[in-house]
């Protein structure tokens, strides 16, 4: 996930979505199970995705399928029971059959994950990747979101 | 879960909480994940306490902590990707250290699912019941919500 | 989900699956998130149904499913970390499209919850409720289990 | 997270845990979560430390915990219902407070998924790295496992 030769335009658009976190998120160490804050991305992957006009039905019923082929996250402090979080999406590069997104978890200033996600569209029966809808990648590559819900 | 001897007034007032289905929500029948209910349900138990002023962190550090005791659910219709829920929490009864809701899962017009739930206010330590705060209770019976987020 | 008339030969063999708690199963309240131990009592149910040669795969290849209807637990004491728990699954009642379970999780002698769970033979499709395959039902009523893996 | 200094020897015993794949752990596309490989990746982490002598329990008991710094994941192919896995852990690298392994996640030849995760030795408390208990990082380093449970 080399990130050296990304264009400084693509990903100027920072998407973010709310995220409340409850007893359901925690764990026995009382902070917010880091498992679960790949969760919290996805939410704000999917209404990243929705912003476009691409509801995750939506996905399905053209018969495709968006899958992770890699996830990297760095943790840097813990969330907590009750904290609402933003979480952003912002996209760093695009290819005709995958996007690669960075993605963050904040409380209020504080940073409290980072990570990059590579998601594959793929065919959802045989599961090979597939060139996406055109109108997505467009709407991707002009930053046409919404901006997010805050 | 007897509900006979309920009086009337008890429970008028019915708070509403907005849930939305994740991908993480559904199972590989294509549906949610008949669990994650449970999950949407406490979701919006945790949204009702807080409109009384009462959040997890505030019960946690009054050295107490709201414990499952009774869980009863009965599912109607299944919940899919993408739908916009309804989650709804109305007192039943209430007792110095309990409190008995009724929970409903909902889609526009439709009930996908409707439950009771048995919550014991416990020791943080002990684990054995006690008094829930004077304050909460009363809140609780006067029904002194802001009336959800909806 | 009276108990009276049960014919008393009904679920005489009681299945028992092993579960470890890991953290992902715990909450900031240092126990068992009481949701998870419905995932509990569903890896028991999917292994006594494996039991009878009826794995998942096998059901949804029928192009049938099995829906939760109704679920009831209750709690008495917490697991926590690292516990070994028995899931036991035990048959209460049956019909042609539905099978009525008991179940319980223990810690050694200790009962730590115990519920009753209604589940519904449907079509994967329509999810309307349909006559589930005689050899599973005749399996489930002969108790011809081969009684669990401890 | 390079890899080119680490000694040959480091992590040339390799730790395999079995896990089972339950409709728990699929979602609307019908194979397993993505983020649910990193629940089986912690259970198979947990049992190669309890291998050692050290659980999750005696850890906290020490007033320390293990939290995740960084993890990475690069998913090759799906798992299903029903699939029997094995997801291992081998140490590629440690220091006073922290360990660095590589795990897989595979179905008999096939490689499913595979990644590195660094984890910190923290105060229970304060959430700062802490030395981690000298018997458990000698253990690791003599690769003194009992070999995993397959």
């Amino acid at each position: 996930m080399a990130t050296a030769e990304r264009p400084a335009a693509v990903g100027a658009v920072e998407f973010s979505h709310p995220v409340r976190v409850y007893i359901e998120d925690t764990d026995a160490g009382g902070i917010v199970y880091y498992v679960n804050y790949l969760k919290f991305m996805e939410r704000a992957r999917t209404e990243f995705m929705r912003s476009f006009g691409f509801d995750r039905q939506a996905i399905f019923n053209a018969e495709l399928m968006f899958v992770v082929r890699d996830v990297q996250v760095h943790y840097l402090e813990p969330a907590r029971l009750d904290d609402e979080l933003e979480v952003t999406v912002r996209l760093l590069d695009s290819g005709a059959a995958y996007i690669l997104l960075a993605q963050s978890v904040r409380r209020e200033e504080d940073v409290l994950a980072e990570g990059e996600v590579r998601i594959v569209c793929v065919d959802q029966r045989k599961l090979v990747p597939i060139r996406m809808p055109a109108q997505l990648l467009a709407a991707l590559k002009s930053g046409a979101t919404t901006g997010g819900e805050t």
